[in-house]
């Protein structure tokens, strides 16, 4: 019962669930003022008693994100926190280098992997957007060897907003079923995709989200997957997954017709330059 | 005209459409590759056509974010990306030193201030939230100071799961209708708060929000408070935030009564150890 007790302390340690194991010896450290009777920490994981958390609710993934400069962080970090709910898997955030990354809102990420020591084999390869920062992106040799590559071999190769143009780009959508930001949706033929006007798309191992906050979305639809139904709702229900939005603009069909205008509008040197960058992507 | 043609271009920059103003000078070294004949650059910000963006979409609002060791990063990041469309304003990641800090789900997140170096007044301040780590940031008198202090003079003070524990322990919610994570919710009072089962609380100045996710709901509503309406819609509509969780177990009452029961005896260590924290709460 000890253990039990000690198990139970583990488990106020995050709302992902995950993270339970990746921050176990700190938070052992934390626990012990309070308990001094804790359970002991063996090596790099603590000992702990299996039998309270179903053992299939643990696994073994490896998770590679994609991260970049002027990308937008929500893209990747909404679905992140949901994998973090993947027991036992390691999320990885692989840059270029090993150069911390800024965001288009200047949130400063500092990598975890670079393309070179991120895991060759990946049960996840995912790919957020943004806009300058994707364009970019879907210009550079490296990161597109590095997405075709990993993309090959991966059991889910997935994306947020426009993020599938860099998937596109990469020749990782020819002939699937997949969405992007509405902006860049009518953009995926150009990479011999075809386009979906849904939130989440899942086509055989191709899982695509729509823009930015459908991360999330994308992010709690993997765990269902990959995990019992239990277990992820118990990640829904931890991180209060249950939006209202204080507005109705979320999409072009909802948002005011001026609204939606205007953003076309402005966004038309990104779309131009999109095309302009898909006469080069791969095959 | 060809001004109008290059602001076009930099709103390209970016979903949250704030940091097009951040990055501009970076946009304008990829944009000028493209367009040689874009904007010029004077300075720290770019010289744009003010006319294509409404004068009353611009704001000089200073915005405070604390983060800590632990926390759980999309109680805050959710909100920075929306915050990220009031465009002019200046978004502070403050911490108690430069140092980097950890999430509880391994994000690595770099501070922009420190309690010392962020601005005195601050028209947005907001506290995310966490399980160990903000238990520890409730015990850290720094970090009540700097809350307390800022908190006192805000604009508005805000919160994002257990986040509102913590600005209860700093004193700021006594009197002041509030929510939490759900979890955490129950001990609003401790800290002389009234409860309120929703998904965000508005009372005066305080703007708490409900667990992790809710921290999307807070931003928009804040923007939607700070900014003309279509400013709201278009962040909105950028962040095609128009959620459709896959599952529907975001909340208590949703949520299968195992897996809520589970939750709950899982984190009696957590609730004990709140309870035991807020007999030191400030009044």
């Amino acid at each position: 019962m000890q253990d039990r007790r000690a198990l139970l302390k583990m488990m106020a340690l995050s709302p992902g669930l995950a993270p339970l194991i990746a921050s176990a010896a700190q938070a052992q450290d934390t626990l012990s003022m309070e308990s001094p009777g804790a359970m002991p920490v063996s090596g790099e994981r603590p000992v702990m008693d299996m039998d309270a958390i179903p053992a299939d609710w643990f696994g073994t993934e490896q998770v590679g994100i994609l991260i970049y400069d002027q990308m937008t962080a929500l893209d990747v970090i909404g679905p992140q926190h949901f994998l973090a709910g993947l027991m036992g898997a390691t999320i990885h955030l692989v840059a270029r280098t090993d150069a911390p990354v800024t965001s288009d809102s200047g949130l400063v990420l500092t990598p975890t992997a670079t393309f070179d020591s991120c895991p060759r084999d990946l049960d996840v390869l995912l790919a957020g957007g943004g806009m300058t920062g994707a364009l970019a992106a879907m210009r550079d040799d490296a990161t597109l060897d590095f997405l075709a590559d990993r993309g090959a071999r991966a059991g889910w190769v997935g994306s947020v907003c426009t993020g599938s143009l860099l998937l596109g780009q990469a020749g990782l959508l020819r002939g699937y079923r997949a969405t992007s930001h509405w902006l860049g949706r009518p953009m995926l033929d150009r990479f011999g995709a075809i386009e979906v006007d849904q939130r989440v798309v899942i086509d055989r191992n191709r899982a695509t989200g729509a823009g930015v906050s459908a991360g999330l979305d994308l992010g709690l639809e993997l765990v269902k997957r990959l995990r019992p139904l239990d277990c992820a709702q118990t990640v829904q229900l931890m991180a209060e997954y249950a939006p209202e939005p204080p507005l109705d603009a979320g999409t072009p069909d909802r948002a005011p017709a001026a609204v939606v205008a205007n953003v076309r509008d402005w966004h038309v040197g990104f779309t131009d330059a999109v095309a302009e960058a898909a006469r080069s992507a791969r095959s």
